[in-house]
């Protein structure tokens, strides 16, 4: 007989079936017992009349008639098991899983996360996770974006050399990358538009609930553009493709959390710095904050120089000011892009003249670069706003930061 | 006017258009110049009756008339063009792009990578790379395996203590991931089928055509099987979505190439190692190629446990072989996979009682697991063995070994 999931039970009332999974909670009443069976789609409730030992979390395969109940969750119970136990748990589980929700602190959460991952609240936001990639790669696809794989060993720092990890590297010194900066630039040359989605790493010292040591990077890059206007319309093409997807292929893990997705229109509305009353170089928290109050998704644009990297264009206008961009969303910056620079001088001066430690990286420049910009959009953080988590390490899976290292 | 690419150019003869791109080649006939422009999708010759400036690697806007000329690449040619240029290399190339194959030695092509990825060969393999990741997603994921994202700094070795890069994270001492291996089991607690594509790392000592430093992994791991047989027939899918995943997706690349892609039958043959007439714990090289003289893809089943990582599962019959494979294609091992040992009691043997290092991991295990297993592929390997190519370098976008750290 042939395994069926739970969340299909509904379509076979009245059949034996096969399922399998774990024991997530039993209930003793007297002469009956309820067996709650978890498998990767959901729950079911499974009527014992006779003492069975079946400790929670222990691994099942077991057959069952379909029997319909509009009481239970998903409408039917399971009747007359015969169980199959594929593997015990050496001792009880540390975390409650059979509660609704969590009752554990985030730090336990986290030391047990092998186990915690498995409460059905927890494994929704990464079910928002893995729609979301599917989502930001098929917008980019659909817009003839090429996937790349870029190189987390590296030679110079990207983003400034203050946050990064250092390593012998076969006696030489390399560093963790801080981001596929360098090299989406330069596979502009090749491919045109491009895309990688992967780790980053940032030798962070703050112990803040927005950071971490390391994090998945959604990064695309484009040539041939205007202005970091054309950038900011694949950026709308993409989290509208993200969307979509969360609500196609999460549709579970969306009900279960109650999440309200965003509405996102054809333009994102956007607003200059200058414009953000902001008498700084760069936005607060609660800056960001306060300018999302009237709505979900506000683009700030023309970020001043001075808080931006080295690769910036700036405004041709007003060069104070550069061709940059962010994305908030609900409150919290979610991306950040916007053009770059595309001429080799442009470079030798943005770097004073220390050209030396940057040599591959600008070789795409002395040969040839279109007017191109980009975007990097940090896939935790997009989940936290997603789901109104405080804290990136809840959806995260294994959180990597100043004191975590394990599991 | 709307830009279009090279390939659309025969859709629109006698109009004018627009294009833009990289002045791939030159070549001064008298009265008569014929410029190569090349953009992501291909080469065009464009006619230019007066003398014009454009450097080799100029980027490069025009507007021009499509004329069929059947004797052209293409079928067209561009006549009367304007030109905008965006910008200019600031030095000849160091790589000669215009040759129908580069010319030039392995290191030099690597040593100016930014440039020498643009030549319209060099560019066609990471197409393939980019086509096979997408088929092996869509694969899994017609599957019911959810795409997760796992740390790459950890606190242990994964296959063994030698060639890992050790770190200091914040006073203490990590390491970079040698594999997803630890983590996609975890996950198979939560999801059941999980998959993750991303860089591993390893401290390979060893200067060969075979070995990098950094490569990409395609790996994916799945709860409640039966044996390794399950494992390889997921295998079996992957391989087929990749390969008509590049048939559908990169064909111009195919054509560059003259790729002969393998046909996948329903079943992948398959050979016992104690059947491979191999007097040894492993196989050798030749013994791989000398296996595939007779078929294109070999699954070789049954290694000795000597040689596999300690949470491999015996052949419970037979406990010195285990239940493990690896796909070869072409005479070279491209994927490895097996089922592993689920029960926490059998790690805490398997590891000799040193199982402090490995507590995080094992938590999965002491509180209940199926049976499970799965593979990972290299992705670098499997284009290397798709183009034909003898070092895994030619498919590597920047690789990274014993002597190379940039571009």
């Amino acid at each position: 007989m042939k395994r069926i999931l739970t969340m299909e039970l509904s379509r076979h009332p009245g059949e034996r079936v096969r399922l399998a999974g774990w024991i997530h909670a039993r209930r003793d009443l007297g002469a009956v017992s309820f067996l709650i069976l978890r498998d990767r789609s959901g729950l079911a409730q499974i009527v014992v009349g006779e003492p069975v030992e079946l400790a929670a979390e222990s691994v099942v395969e077991l057959e069952a008639i379909v029997v319909p109940a509009p009481q239970a969750p998903g409408g039917v119970e399971l009747h007359e098991p015969t169980f199959r136990v594929l593997a015990e748990p050496a001792e009880p589980p540390p975390i409650e899983l059979r509660r609704p929700q969590l009752k554990e602190t985030l730090p336990t959460i986290l030391d047990y996360a092998p186990v915690s991952l498995r409460h059905p609240r927890r494994r929704a936001a990464f079910e928002l996770a893995a729609a979301s990639l599917h989502g930001f790669r098929a917008a980019l696809e659909a817009l003839d974006f090429t996937e790349i794989s870029t190189p987390k060993i590296v030679a110079s720092a990207t983003e400034g050399g203050a946050n990064v990890f250092p390593f012998d590297y076969f006696g030489r010194r390399a560093f963790l990358a801080q981001s596929p900066q360098f090299y989406k630039q330069t596979l502009v040359g090749v491919f045109e538009r491009v895309y990688t989605t992967g780790p980053v790493f940032r030798a962070e010292p703050h112990d803040t609930g927005r950071h971490l040591a390391e994090y998945t990077s959604l990064d695309a890059e484009l040539g041939f553009i205007r202005d970091h206007f054309d950038v900011m319309a694949v950026v709308r093409e993409v989290i509208a493709g993200m969307v979509g997807a969360v609500r196609e292929r999460a549709r579970r893990a969306l009900e279960l959390l109650e999440i309200e997705l965003p509405d996102v229109p054809v333009e994102i509305e956007w607003l200059h710095f200058a414009d953000t009353g902001v008498d700084d170089v760069d936005l607060a928290p609660a800056d960001e904050r306060r300018l999302c109050e009237t709505r979900e998704l506000l683009f700030v644009t023309g970020y001043p120089m001075a808080k931006r990297p080295f690769y910036t264009h700036p405004d041709s206008g007003r060069p104070h000011y550069s061709n940059s961009f962010d994305l908030l969303f609900r409150g919290l910056e979610i991306v950040t892009g916007g053009q770059r620079l595309h001429r080799y001088d442009d470079y030798v001066a943005a770097l004073d003249g220390n050209t030396e430690p940057y040599e591959g990286y600008l070789q795409a420049f002395k040969y040839g670069m279109p007017p191109h910009g980009g975007f990097a959009l940090g896939l935790e953080r997009w989940v936290a706003q997603l789901v109104g988590a405080r804290n990136i390490r809840e959806t995260t899976l294994f959180p990597r930061d100043l004191n975590r290292l394990t599991p």
